[in-house]
């Protein structure tokens, strides 16, 4: 918690409201809930993703969502809210955490937003919109990929969320590479034909090899992983090679699952008859996602089942803030 | 060529040597070659790689080092170099290879260090060192790979080549990313203990999974490739996650070579019985190197060995310069 919650001369008073966000890779979504909770009001903004090195661009996307919403619940300008919680992605470290919040922290109260801020990580909010305060497991396949759990013990654990480069297994971004590579091995004679090449070309503008690579350097993630529908329909179609990639990345993301299930039952002194819930986030799992089918099985051979509700990280964000 | 050779006034006369650069990821080599193709100076200078953005880079490595490997051969200072090959990895397409030949014509030029200039891909010119104008097969393993052929009826062929994010498969690169990844995996419970925690570990001065993250997005490349003799080490000592990786690494090599073997055969009009020999370059798959002995049965399943003579692409640079 920051220190700008102690009342200050010159200071208006806050408004009886708080202010949960999710910041996204591909975009960002806010809630204003009362003191009993309920919503006021609702935006979505740009992405809000912490970048190392660009994270201006996270708080600038963050203010202006924040002020959008606080209008749209009807805050008159000028009344801070009372306290936001930011869930955002890319914040994985304390001392990246601890940074982030001190920034927004500071750029909330300087412009009369929020009072009280503190900075989570993205999953973490999602989690809490679920299961609370109590224990519960979440998967995240989107943009990126992550698993996190609240033991019963109350121990938290995390598999996953590495990024792109060294993790992101199973995400939208490392499928969407997937079928781009699996292109580029079919275009030079190493891989089998595959219709893949025909959905490639029209998301990048280009069958040449060499420029498709030049794409797909300064592609926004986002855009490599909008490839994901296809690659499941494609599969759906008949195609062996996108069956192959969506079958790879479904298993990747049961594991993340795995070991939390493994350790939960560990945490209760072994394996119980009992199932568990899972709370399913983000495009390639949530309901009607391309991979969400080819996923169930494999969370039920686990004594896994999707929790009905689905997760929703920026009321999350704000029901973490109520008590503040 | 470049429009530099015409004789000017006021440019001194140019020695009768030629030069031949190998400008590669982690190093490079230079050969000055007399008239009669003997060798007189070889040296190596830092990285010469072509980076979007950090040509000139690239541009000062090489200055340094014809430079100094004209000093080595005993060319007097002031006296250019009859003609210059510069044999440069991450020169793809033809633009920009007319791009970079431009920079480097002219940067050779003014300084009087070389006459005629030429740019050529690295494999090109390691591919003219064993086979010369003749058909022949080269497979590169070296941080990144890539394998070029130029087949009976004089027709190239290329495979692989398309760069650590799109590519690179079965390179040093990959399988040192692999290792890492494999190590994160290992560390978040979702794979099995493996010994390459230890490698990683001490490469990279951390096994806090996201510092090693941190660390793996500012590696220079070479850095991760270094990894591959250790995986390859670990794979002998009996860890079945460093051997999987290794044998995949292996396999994405030789699908590099398979369909340029499938398309000589066909340039034939159909299978021969005669054996190809594949030039083996990089430090994967030259000899000593940790993939070799897993790669030649794969070779031999298809009918290939290795040339007897080992690529040296400064030595192909200098004798593709011979006849300018």
């Amino acid at each position: 918690m920051s220190g700008v919650d102690e009342p200050r001369a010159a200071t208006p008073d806050s408004a009886p409201v708080v202010i949960g966000v999710d910041g996204g890779g591909t975009g960002s979504r806010a809630v204003v809930l009362d003191a009993g909770g309920r919503e006021l009001g609702r935006e979505v903004g740009s992405a809000a993703i912490v970048i190392p090195g660009s994270e201006t661009a996270s708080m600038e996307a963050i203010r202006d969502l924040v002020r959008r919403v606080l209008r749209a619940a009807g805050v008159p300008e000028g009344r801070p809210a009372r306290a936001l919680v930011a869930g955002l992605a890319g914040v994985g470290r304390e001392a990246d955490r601890l940074r982030i919040e001190t920034m927004l922290s500071t750029s909330m109260a300087s412009l009369g937003l929020a009072r009280s801020v503190l900075v989570r990580n993205d999953a973490e909010v999602a989690l809490h919109d679920v299961f609370g305060t109590g224990p519960g497991i979440l998967l995240v396949g989107g943009t990126g990929s992550i698993a996190l759990a609240r033991l019963p013990s109350g121990r938290s654990l995390r598999t996953g969320g590495w990024g792109a480069l060294a993790g992101d297994e199973g995400s939208g971004w490392s499928l969407g590479l997937g079928a781009a590579r699996a292109v580029l091995r079919s275009l030079d004679g190493r891989g089998p034909p595959t219709t893949l090449t025909d959905h490639v070309t029209r998301a990048f503008g280009t069958r040449e090899p060499a420029e498709l690579v030049d794409r797909l350097r300064t592609a926004a993630k986002g855009q490599v992983a909008a490839l994901a529908p296809q690659v499941e329909a494609a599969a759906r179609a008949g195609d062996e090679v996108a069956a192959g990639l969506a079958d790879r990345a479904a298993a990747a993301l049961a594991d993340h699952v795995a070991p939390l299930i493994r350790a939960w039952h560990a945490d209760l002194g072994g394996e119980t008859a009992s199932q568990l819930e899972v709370a399913l986030l983000g495009g390639l799992v949530a309901r009607g996602g391309p991979l969400r089918s080819r996923l169930l099985p494999r969370l039920e051979a686990m004594g896994a089942v999707p929790t009905p509700q689905c997760p929703d990280p920026a009321r999350g964000a704000a029901r973490l803030a109520l008590p503040i």
